[in-house]
């Protein structure tokens, strides 16, 4: 059978960008967005996005050409995700809550040609480009102006430094557009900047193929029905939504747009729109608990997590309301959901608190990924699944980034020739083959020689009814090298509020002594990176700067 | 960014394979198969597969090899779907109810190792072997024996001619086999013939990543939710069940098998296991619609239909019983569904009629795959989207197949290097960019030099309540040079049953006078292909064999 190679026909490059035509012909007449009183149909958005790649188009804009957008969840920022490559060039979503020396540092990595900038990152745009050095070639600027933003800044007056309006690239456009196809399905089409942790963002990029597969494979994990209404909590800046803006359109959803995640704004638009599905961090579960009008729903909503080990205290909580919570687990360098915690039906006769705890677990691989594995650091082979061998979390399958962009040496160290994504993360395989993340390889505290998951810490912390948020991250310690240092933030409005030997108390009730935190910060609020994940890298100098303990009398 | 190249962590082949191992962990201890009074777990049906792979390996099948299967839909042959393929080899599945001849010349054809034999197929298969001349190496037999099958030739005693029975390769099979992942995506996975309506069959070749993609896409364009209960009324023989034995993998369905489509025992299960998905060609909806004992479900049965164009009554009636009809299109040589008939919310408003006749289109492009279109024969251009000019279907995407098994000709003919994929169906395209079939190319009628879709006249015929099929063909006649003759099967148990006469007047009602049949025949039952299509080579042939009409008065 060796005669029989890919032709033509049977080997069409896949690509996400078809989804918005199909669902054009099927559901023109249906809503595609919705934003404050604006309604749009999939008809008018198809049209849309290709006048906006037609313009592109007629600026120079091609093939391989990166062009920013900094946005916050309109209308034009779902749209630009379809625009932006329907005109060749590769999508550079830009987080709006980076600082400008940051944002200038990416905009000259990644060469962009043109920026689409929202109005209410106009002066933070402007001062990022001052920032250029003299001579350095600068981007195009187009302005996203919207009414509803209150900001002073917002404007349809752009002259000066913008090209134009993002408005008259719609109209300016050719609805009858043909949108470029790529050449490849390895082709790029994505360039997403990890804002991480750490210091120093990377640029992952993805090509049309891995985002057409995490796509499909998010749709079948989450067995998303024919036209959901989906609310955008998830910022589409953070790894593209997970892919959600192409989903939508595959399965010719009603996508409701929002300017900045807030809870009570998004119980308001759950009844008003009768929205089904949202996503978010867990910390959007914190804030939709813990928020002051929260209340049980009156229609089922399904929430998909991710981003962070959620703590099953706060599933539990969330349940509790009636949303229904799936938790998944993906880096920006997967593009998506790489695994899943698909829930087994005889798992349905446990008591709620068991069901969180066994959903807290990130789970298994979606259907269509190749492989996931924890490997021993030492031997580099399978840890034994016992649910307790800690390991490095080692992936395989089509959305694995292609990589990172100018950066041969730290794509190489993240790929290696087995053929493994390394992920830097920290978990153990159950004896059930779900996989359950315990930390970063860089978070764990290792503390007489034990190894301390601080998200294990944490997850205790979280089920005591006063802590709003919790994180734990290493103390130096002369005796044992390292403590658990606990930071803490707590609910607003206790009637009492406990005491650093109150938390500890709380703790060595509910876990082995080794791993209590020695000590318990009480802060406002926890620093948080521009993706709303927790800055242990800031807890930890905190941390250092308190000094070592010189001695720890108990154990 | 031309320096990021596709690497093994990412360009892992796609292959729908992984699913079962997938679903082991997730649905490890839910029902996999029921048959009869028997009911398998998902972890018993992966532990059976890999034993299988596990002994076909220690036989010397192997990567690249045929091994054939000549089964009904039991759990042998679900099994198989999946264990062939482990072991490497292709799977090539055989309708048993060609003839030992046909079977032969197959056999030949692919050069099949090894065949399982269901029990009722042994002397079937000893006489197609039997045709082997001289010489011919001849391939290994398994039995496949099965206690629920009355037939005499049941039997466990295999001896003589058989290697060994089914469970005998189950029990000595080793449950950690390590099954043979495809060296590429493009490696053959499954060979199928195309029983057609001609005597030519034709090896069809799909890839894994071909399945894969039909797969995925299939369970998204008929939003299959997690653990369906599906009835096996479609043969897997039949371009493997449209791929549904790897699609019910993925979503950890229950799979019910059945030996032999029958409308009462259909009804029987659908109520016993509490069935909510099955699939059929439109002559699975005409026998249960007029089953004597149909009537209407307790709980919504969704029912899949494609491989002919359905007639708008049949849908109709199917409906009317409570069944959620979904209506897709097809060929062998795409492995499964590329375009359906996506409902619009908007139709919901029709009466029940029109939606029928609505869903009797074969619709768009299921949503991962790339382009179809329908070309003028004359100029290859898209036909204008009016709903009245006829052309070709055309077909690119992902699952269009490799090719015809050693028929590099019959490859070129149908996938040319404009990439498009030639159905060799003659179809409209709609205002609304709904795709309609009209008919194969050589059913079309030329009457007068009009052409007349044949399949236009029977969706008519189908709409007398006396009839049961109907089935439309050319007839030689001397001044028009074709003229349309009518054969008609009639409903069982009729008070007074219509005339020739009465049916042309009933069509003169309802079309223009040039396609209203000339002739009608009745028949007791329509000749039909191994697949359940009607024959109309043979019809044909009866028509010809009539002699031509020498003048027809009115016009």
């Amino acid at each position: 059978m060796e005669e029989l190679k890919p032709s033509p026909a049977n080997s069409c490059p896949l690509t996400p960008l078809g989804f918005l035509e199909r669902t054009a012909t099927v559901y023109g007449d249906c809503p595609s967005i919705v934003y404050h009183d604006a309604t749009f149909t999939w008809s008018q958005t198809h049209r849309r996005c290709l006048r906006v790649a037609s313009s592109l188009s007629s600026y120079g804009i091609g093939r391989g050409d990166v062009v920013s957008v900094v946005a916050p969840n309109t209308p034009a920022m779902y749209e630009l995700q379809f625009a932006v490559p329907f005109s060749g060039a590769v999508l550079n979503n830009i987080n709006i809550r980076l600082d400008a020396r940051t944002i200038s540092v990416l905009l000259r990595h990644s060469e962009a040609k043109l920026i689409f900038v929202d109005c209410a990152s106009r002066e933070l745009i402007l001062e990022a480009l001052s920032l250029f050095p003299h001579n350095t070639p600068r981007p195009a600027l187009i302005l996203i102006a919207d009414e509803n933003e209150p900001a002073a800044v917002n404007s349809t007056i752009t002259g000066g430094d913008f090209l134009c309006s993002y408005e008259d690239m719609v109209e300016r456009g050719d609805p009858g557009f043909r949108w470029v196809r790529p050449r490849s399905e390895w082709d790029p089409m994505v360039l997403n900047y990890t804002s991480g942790t750490t210091s120093s963002p990377k640029g992952v990029v993805h090509c049309h193929r891995g985002i057409f597969l995490v796509t499909v494979d998010t749709i079948i994990d989450w067995s998303l029905p024919k036209q959901p209404v989906y609310l955008w909590t998830l910022p589409i800046f953070h790894a593209n939504g997970w892919s959600f803006p192409w989903g939508m359109a595959a399965v010719g959803g009603t996508n409701v747009c929002l300017r900045k995640f807030d809870a009570s704004i998004t119980y308001q638009l759950i009844n008003r729109h009768r929205v089904t599905h949202l996503c978010g961090a867990p910390v959007v579960l914190t804030m939709l608990t813990n928020a002051p009008d929260n209340r049980p729903l009156d229609h089922p909503v399904h929430i998909l997590t991710a981003g962070a080990p959620p703590p099953a205290a706060v599933l539990f909580r969330t349940e509790s309301l009636g949303f229904v919570v799936n938790h998944g687990y993906g880096l920006t360098e997967t593009a998506g959901l790489t695994v899943s915690c698909a829930w087994k039906p005889q798992w349905d006769k446990f008591p709620a608190s068991e069901r969180a705890r066994l959903k807290a677990r990130q789970g298994v691989r979606v259907a269509g990924f190749t492989e996931i594995d924890v490997l021993d650091p030492k031997t580099r082979k399978s840890v034994q699944r016992d649910g307790v061998s800690l390991g490095e979390v080692v992936l395989r399958g089509g959305f694995v980034m292609l990589g990172y962009l100018k950066d041969p040496i730290g794509t190489k160290k993240c790929m290696d020739d087995h053929g493994w994504f390394y992920t830097g993360d920290v978990g153990v395989m159950h004896e059930d083959g779900y996989l359950e993340i315990k930390d970063r390889s860089k978070d764990v505290i290792i503390s007489g020689g034990e190894n301390i998951s601080s998200v294990e810490v944490e997850s205790v912390l979280y089920t005591n009814p006063a802590v709003n948020e919790a994180a734990v991250v290493a103390k130096p310690d002369e005796f044992w090298g390292e403590t658990p240092c606990a930071f803490v933030s707590l609910k607003d409005g206790l009637v009492e509020k406990p005491s650093e030997k109150d938390v500890i108390e709380f703790c060595r009730e509910k876990m082995p002594h080794y791993m209590v935190p020695k000590t318990v910060v009480f802060k406002e609020e926890l620093p948080k990176t521009s993706t709303g994940k927790i800055q242990k890298f800031v807890l930890r100098e905190i941390a250092k700067g308190m000094g070592t303990t010189s001695r720890v009398s108990r154990m």
